[in-house]
């Protein structure tokens, strides 16, 4: 069921022995508010924890913070997770069903929890996780303001993207103000590329495909290209968001070849193309201008489906 | 003489007929400035027209607006140009000792002007050409706010770098409410590479050299590269961007060869290194994250001359 800002505010007040639940393969939003939210309850008295199916990779450590003396969950809030299916496979299989309220910023959420607060308009969960801890009366501290500043850079490619509104810009100045490191954060999460990485982006530039008057544009990352290069499986959004900034591109497609054969594929895209849509036929989902689904077919295959949906979204208005 | 912001506000209200200049090899700032006041200007019911000796690069066309019907000057403004030399050989030549006013943000501001309105702490000269346009009581129209935004956007690197203050969020957030198409120039500022320019930074890459355990990178660009990808002088940024994005380098130093063989030097640095002092023993000049000089000499020796002075600045603090 959707609720209301001030009845998700109600819950949080009066919740105690939270835990906290991220979607898998997690990035800055979905940690960032999490941890955030776990700062704010404990600073309202609350025990709380967090859980993420894969845990914290190495580059998000930095926002990590400990739990609370273990104790038995009484409310369980996912912040940031559009279905159940995301929490990952054991997390889901022991909490799937049992969340209590769902914070999210996906106009795609499937509304598996009790009850969800979801606002389609926020560029990132972050800014709806200050917005709460805000009307709680919560003290935005640095802790707190390093962590929402890192979802909130991080979910709109550090203020580029078109989900940025000028709410974005001025909770980004609030959280700055508040003592959030916002270049340091920007450094470690968007201006450090290994060399490694670098290599991986050559490999993945020679295999590019245009399709369709270069209006669709198609990269391929393979365990192979991940092994020589030592490259991990969440260091690839700078590619996935290459896949659009060729010139001319409207539609960008990156297939990632996951350890059991299977194909996660990204979908970047300009106005005109709708890639929730796009995604939403192949059973994924996201945003209008970034989603995801996934195959368990051949690359070629999936590819070939991939490129009939995208081309009914074609031409593209110029820009 | 440097003055105060009210003072500067009181010449532009006074002024008329008023030439603005940009700096050479002009960017989003200098043009965005430049003709968001001349805009300022004719709304104040003043004739105006910009000078700039490089003219408007293609991807800044959408920035330009005509002139007032010729006019003879009566008062200079130049908008991000910290030293007369920078305003281009033939411009310097006519109007180098004639600039009234400087409305400049590089502490390394020579005050070649007859008045010089500096402010160092604010990330992009479009920031000061906003507030003084406020303080006038112009109407920031879409047309003035888009230019604004394009040199808000492009000197923060779109809001990455550490001369972001909450204030930059803040006029952000002012100019998209008042209609800039924040997500539309990010695009074509940031997010549209060629396929030539993917090339380009392959060659780049291939010949990075590191120095100092990997706290120097240094990149080459020359005349030679350019022609086999059909890049332009003034679509480098992106490559300047990457030299100090190599995990572990704190001091990114690009070296560009210019037609007549020279080279111009653009230095990139993290926190720990000024990259300003560094340009300044070589005659340039700039801010403490970047900044620029030149030499007439061989690249190997202007790499050699670079690495002595750039070696005294380690090591950087541990990020």
């Amino acid at each position: 069921m959707k609720i209301e800002f001030k009845t998700a505010m109600h819950r949080l007040m009066e919740a105690d022995d939270v835990l906290i639940l991220t979607h898998m393969s997690p990035d800055g939003d979905t940690l960032g508010g999490a941890f955030a939210l776990l700062l704010g309850l404990r600073q309202a008295g609350k025990r709380a924890k967090v859980l993420c199916a894969d845990g914290v990779p190495e580059m998000y450590r930095f926002l990590y913070v400990e739990p609370d003396a273990d104790f038995a969950e009484k409310y369980i809030v996912s912040v940031d997770v559009a279905d159940r299916s995301l929490l990952g496979k054991t997390v889901e299989e022991s909490y799937g069903d049992r969340v209590d309220l769902a914070i999210d910023h996906h106009g795609t959420n499937r509304l598996f929890a009790k009850e969800s607060y979801v606002e389609p308009d926020a560029a990132s969960a972050c800014e709806i996780v200050y917005l709460l801890l805000l009307s709680m009366n919560v003290k935005i501290t640095k802790d707190i303001a390093d962590r929402l500043y890192t979802g909130v850079s991080t979910d709109t490619g550090c203020f580029r993207y078109s989900n940025v509104t000028p709410r974005t810009f001025r909770i980004a100045a609030d959280l700055m103000e508040r003592g959030a490191d916002a270049a340091g954060i920007n450094v470690k999460m968007l201006e450090t590329k290994k060399p490694g990485f670098l290599q991986l982006e050559q490999l993945v530039l020679q295999g590019m495909e245009l399709y369709q008057d270069g209006h669709i544009c198609v990269l391929t990352i393979t365990r192979d290209m991940l092994a020589r290069t030592g490259c991990k499986d969440d260091e690839l959004d700078p590619i996935v968001a290459l896949s659009r900034q060729i010139e001319g591109v409207c539609i960008g497609i990156t297939l990632k070849e996951k350890e059991d054969g299977t194909w996660k594929v990204s979908v970047r895209t300009h106005e005109g193309a709708d890639a929730s849509r796009l995604c939403a036929a192949f059973g994924g989902g996201g945003h209008k201008r970034a989603a995801g689904c996934s195959f368990s077919c051949s690359r070629d295959e999936a590819v070939q489906a991939l490129l009939t949906s995208a081309a009914s979204f074609l031409p593209c208005p110029e820009r």
